[in-house]
């Protein structure tokens, strides 16, 4: 299969798992399950899912079992999103080219919208996983509760005080502010490189990689986290607006600090080809193990197209 | 002991455990570490940790082990208190007598101090259960990792869209409308009664009881969710201010609906006695098992100060 169309597949799979999850729009009462449904179904790019998927299937073929996982992630993903756009927040109207959750449901909704995905995150994250009758899948499900619980505190971790949320503080409190490469580099691996580093983690781990394996991988995921960081900077500003789905410029015009006021394009492209080169090299230990060759290959791709991406 | 002095003794054990998890002011960053303790130690109750340690007792002496779960719950209610205090929900100013965390550190922290407490209560359910050198716990603790995840996804139901979520979307829809009783049933027996439910089910299940005695215990917690919020509205137009800690009045001039308009205080009167026998005759099956006399007395003493409370 394609590069291309693997990923596709994958996300397919994804999206099927999270509407699987999902309660209808008819589900009583029903603004907080149009309101959820909308910002998870908003065109997002699952890459944290993706993640997930390719790190778990260096370690084992059945990569189906981290379905559950991915989508979890991706709740977590869009929760923090939308309570990110709320005007107490980063004020944002638009998203991905469409009206932010609050803007359309009212602000109320949005928050509550953004703790019901939060919580149903970790509601998956502790219950079944896939069986045969779901999605004919056919491989045994071995992930022990030890292990969910293991994954269930790292994401807790990642997402909470010792990532995303500390992460967003500190980035609140610096706007408007002169702000150095030290703090932006906390915000950033806190904000946005914790989840996508756990994400990479969740994956290995749920895949049945050892503890040397899943701090290997963690290495990657944050090498990835840091680059991802960058190349959003730089697309806020030389990014094609109508695939991003927002104005270009909106971080410097909110007087949010970036990579840009600190280090400008030239640079970042530079890093940013050195952080490829660093996530492809982490890798390196795992190369010699049983690995297929083509797992492998799929990860570098994956990598190359987080940190190569146009949108 | 004398029970009062019970409640006070379980009550410095859950703060003990509180202020050993959360991590303290000075912890970078501070805002949000403070914002979170400004809530978590605002004077609330502890009603269902409080209710979680009693159960659990009910099957096992060992309630130590329910410490961490008991924190879990205290700290989903507080988010619970400040994401609902917020202006874009029920919009107040006072709680417990303080002023609320949006009035003191602003909205966006005030969310995301929430929306870490929501987090972090699962960080908590999934991680370590208290050992020797914690709180000097001699016990040994057996909980499973099974059971772990059990009570995670019972509780993470209970806070999300099968209990506190989709009563306080209900609510807020239902503001300034002519609401039928079962409308209000709904939105109690979700916003407050699940949780409620859940503490006594999540401690009973710790402490190690059947299937069917976790059933029994569920209906014993729904009784108490369902005369916890009669009680609430009562006290919300016949408190006293002082001890409530907000001006009584509040729920009827935000054009909240609430079980005065329905019923009147008189009948709110009746209605409680009759869920008060009912939570006790629900708790007869479990009468004549190897549960100690004490232990059936203390829960129902719980009971009894949760439904006749004065404030």
């Amino acid at each position: 299969m394609k590069f291309q169309d693997l990923i596709e597949d994958r996300i397919r799979s994804v999206d099927a798992a999270l509407n699987f999850y999902l309660p209808g729009e008819n589900v009583y009462p029903q603004t907080i399950h149009r309101a959820i449904r909308y910002s998870v179904f908003a065109g997002g790019k699952r890459m944290r899912p993706l993640l997930a998927l390719f790190t778990a299937e260096l370690f084992n073929p059945d990569w189906k079992r981290v379905l559950p996982a991915s989508c979890a992630l991706e709740l977590i993903h869009t929760y923090s999103l939308i309570h990110d756009d709320l005007p107490a927040m980063d004020n944002d109207d638009y998203r991905r080219g469409k009206p932010t959750s609050h803007k359309v449901f009212g602000e109320g909704t949005a928050i509550l919208a953004g703790d019901a995905l939060l919580t149903y995150a970790f509601k998956i994250l502790a219950g079944h996983t896939f069986t045969e009758n779901d999605f004919n899948y056919s491989y045994n499900h071995n992930v022990t509760s030890q292990l969910k619980l293991k994954v269930i505190s790292d994401i807790s971790r990642a997402a909470g005080l010792g990532g995303m949320i500390s992460g967003q503080v500190v980035d609140m409190e610096s706007e408007c502010k002169q702000v150095d490469e030290a703090t932006l580099d906390y915000i950033n691996m806190h904000k946005t490189g914790a989840l996508l580093a756990v994400s990479a983690r969740a994956g290995a781990m749920l895949g049945g990689c050892s503890d040397e394996e899943a701090h290997i991988i963690s290495v990657f995921g944050t090498y990835l986290g840091k680059g991802f960081q960058l190349v959003d900077d730089l697309l806020d500003v030389e990014g094609n607006e109508a695939r991003i789905g927002k104005a270009t410029g909106s971080d410097s015009k909110q007087g949010k600090a970036t990579y840009i006021s600190i280090y400008g394009s030239e640079k970042i492209r530079y890093l940013r080809d050195e952080l490829y080169q660093k996530a492809l090299e982490s890798l390196e230990p795992i190369k010699n193990r049983n690995i297929g060759s083509s797992n492998l290959m799929n990860i570098r791709e994956l990598a190359r197209t987080i940190l190569y991406r146009d949108h």
